[in-house]
């Protein structure tokens, strides 16, 4: 049987919207690591009544109840009092804590107040937790076949203490590993790639294969479940293969962060430079290249080129075209790639030009449209976007996307168009 | 009687920890403001018994049922079925939705696939709430005094929907009216600020005041509960004045969205241009301000100098200010200002060169200063900004709002360093 898990995180402050919960969040990375399936998070407020219901709760439907926040020494604490009193435990003074916690108000030239001291009262037989990072240590137990591990809130804390002392006492508890392998995909829907593979995701459990939508991009992710690290790896290996195989170039990278740092990768490994000229997506594409750490060696530069005078005298955009097509044209679009290779002296530069919108611009053209241009020694590939009714984040996002996605292709050695 | 409401967010991805519950805390924080107890947050997997379960809780401890996500076109998707289903409605097909997806995807080009119809079946006499940032719509309705509103599951179509259609639908719910008022905060941080105002804060109950972290900004939340909103306001008016008194300069806007749009409209109201020149935050400063509608009638461009080669060629940085300084100083800083404004051809121009990290530059510079200049006219104003220890998000994030607020101040009148 695996173990299913559920993380109750206590503090008004979750439910205020104070702080997102983030430890939630890291808590059921890891735990997924470990094999373990983590089926319901629960927040509650520093309330006795609401806590104490919401660990009936999970007592009746989890195997591992994992709780965050709520041990600290104010009156709001209440997580140790009612864990221990759902589960029959009493709580004990730990002379060996208390004499801890003394010695560490005392290193810091404070002296300790009473109410800290109960942060040394635990439950009866629990394995304690030491805090490396405050004052609150964590502890564990085990009742009628159910383990409760109580962790600190503060993020870092909460972190330490699960990576040194809360995983080493539930990889004892686990079997087997789970794996996961993510395919980032650029040029095809949620709903459309899932329509795709619908009958073979319906007939899969071990690997699950699982859609996400984001920000103009999809994920496709493969999970296995196994008794090694190779076993689960040799499961996930042919289904990736068979969507490589449908999906071909959609498909931009497997656990990667994003287009971005693929591009920089690939411009690192062909020994290329690149620049780009912005005008609708106004330094989208720069900001997201130079936000992967290491991209000055091969990102040189860019021109965000707002107007059409910028346009001409820092691109040499020629005047002609800028009157005859117009600013958002497939011909400006190449002129401002060249343009933008030339005067920033590099391998590749790509351009984008249109309408961010909202509405259209005073030419007539509609809100959504952009011509993208990369231009690679003296070729230049063009890529014309047509994105109505998008908001204008969507347009600027998407437009930056297929910026990256041309550039990613050519390195490939593929046709960016 | 004061509403209690229970968050149920769906989706097996963030109990796989790939996603951080932004939803529940962005909703919480809005539900507070309206007047309202969020008590629980749950979270469930795409599992139609566990959700089942969930709901069926909720329906028992809580007046207000707000999920989010299970809205869209997958077989995943089983939020609409399981709400109707726990409170005993049929979903029906509505018409005008299914035709408005049919739009949508033929104005994108697309075929609209069958499964997309998934998302025009709603619970038969709800409160539909169309999707102005994606397609799939959300609904609310009201079953033996509980009220249940569904909202997608992607952070910007959630907040959208929640903040343009079920704060109304939740504001009809409650007595008398609830007033915000959001100060916008530069150069202090939330901690400081707390601890000046804690015994203010602790001494008020209506209005409220609540200080928020965002990104390396602060905002000051004063929030009145009134029988009109005149009154409301009243209650405001003071607190804010008060507020104004004490942190003058640091506050840039009230009820505004951030920096680059009050710069745009002071831009616009002094009808003048901007450009910039940008190394460290990489096309950031540029973005961020294209990112505002409207900012092509005072947004010129900007250059993105990555490498000395560009801050010389294209901003004319003299080759014996790089040689002598380095591309990390304050002279360099101050001519990338100076060239920026003269060849882009514009009233004011920034410019920011510094180390975002990780690690040191070549030359010894630490991670985390820049410099940041601005250039009006003949003047060049300054300011080194120092963040040791911070990520390379944080290092550009904040160095691109130093560059903000110097715009701002110069354009009120104030002293900008």
């Amino acid at each position: 049987m695996s173990h299913c898990v559920e993380i109750i995180s206590v503090g008004t402050e979750l439910l205020l919207g104070n702080i997102v919960n983030s430890d939630a969040q890291m808590l059921s990375r890891k735990l997924s690591e470990l094999g373990l399936n983590v089926y319901w998070h629960t927040v509650v407020g520093d309330n006795p009544e609401r806590l104490e219901d919401a660990v009936n709760t999970a007592k009746a439907r989890a195997d591992i109840i994992i709780t965050t926040g709520g041990l600290g020494p104010t009156c709001d604490d209440l997580t140790k009092q009612t864990l221990a009193a759902a589960f029959g435990r009493k709580l004990v003074l730990h002379q060996d804590i208390a004499d801890a916690l003394r010695d560490w108000f005392e290193a810091r030239g404070q002296t300790m107040t009473e109410n800290n001291l109960q942060q040394a009262q635990l439950p009866e037989n629990c394995t304690i937790f030491p805090n490396a990072c405050g004052t609150a240590p964590g502890c564990a137990f085990e009742e009628g076949g159910k383990h409760v591990l109580m962790l600190p809130g503060p993020p870092s804390e909460c972190m330490d203490m699960f990576e040194k002392q809360a995983m080493p006492y539930l990889a004892a508890l686990g079997e087997g590993v789970i794996l996961s392998r993510t395919l980032k995909i650029f040029g095809m829907g949620e709903s459309k790639l899932e329509s795709l593979l619908r009958e073979q995701m319906n007939g899969m459990t071990n690997p699950t294969l699982a859609p996400y939508a984001k920000e103009g991009e999809c994920e496709l992710r493969i999970t296995a479940k196994a008794t090694s690290e190779e076993k689960a790896a040799a499961l996930i290996e042919p289904v990736e293969e068979g969507l490589r195989q449908l999906l071909g170039d959609l498909i931009y990278g497997a656990d990667v962060p994003n287009l971005e740092s693929v591009v920089v990768s690939l411009l690192k490994e062909k020994e290329m430079t690149l620049g780009c000229a912005e005008s609708c997506t106004g330094g989208l594409i720069a900001k997201r290249l130079t936000d992967v750490s290491g991209s000055s060696a091969v990102f040189k530069g860019g021109v965000v080129s707002y107007c059409n005078e910028v346009k001409a005298s820092m691109l040499n955009v020629p005047e002609e075209v800028l009157e005859q097509y117009g600013a958002v044209s497939e011909q400006t679009a190449r002129a401002m790639a060249q343009g933008a290779r030339k005067v920033l002296g590099c391998d590749l530069a790509v351009a984008t030009t249109g309408v961010a919108g909202p509405g259209a611009d005073d030419m007539g053209n509609p809100a959504g449209l952009v011509y993208i241009a990369l231009a690679a020694g003296e070729d230049v590939f063009l890529r014309k976007m047509e994105l109505p009714n998008a908001s204008r984040q969507r347009v600027r996002t998407t437009a930056a996307h297929h910026a990256l996605d041309m550039i990613r292709l050519y390195l490939d050695g593929k046709h960016p168009v």
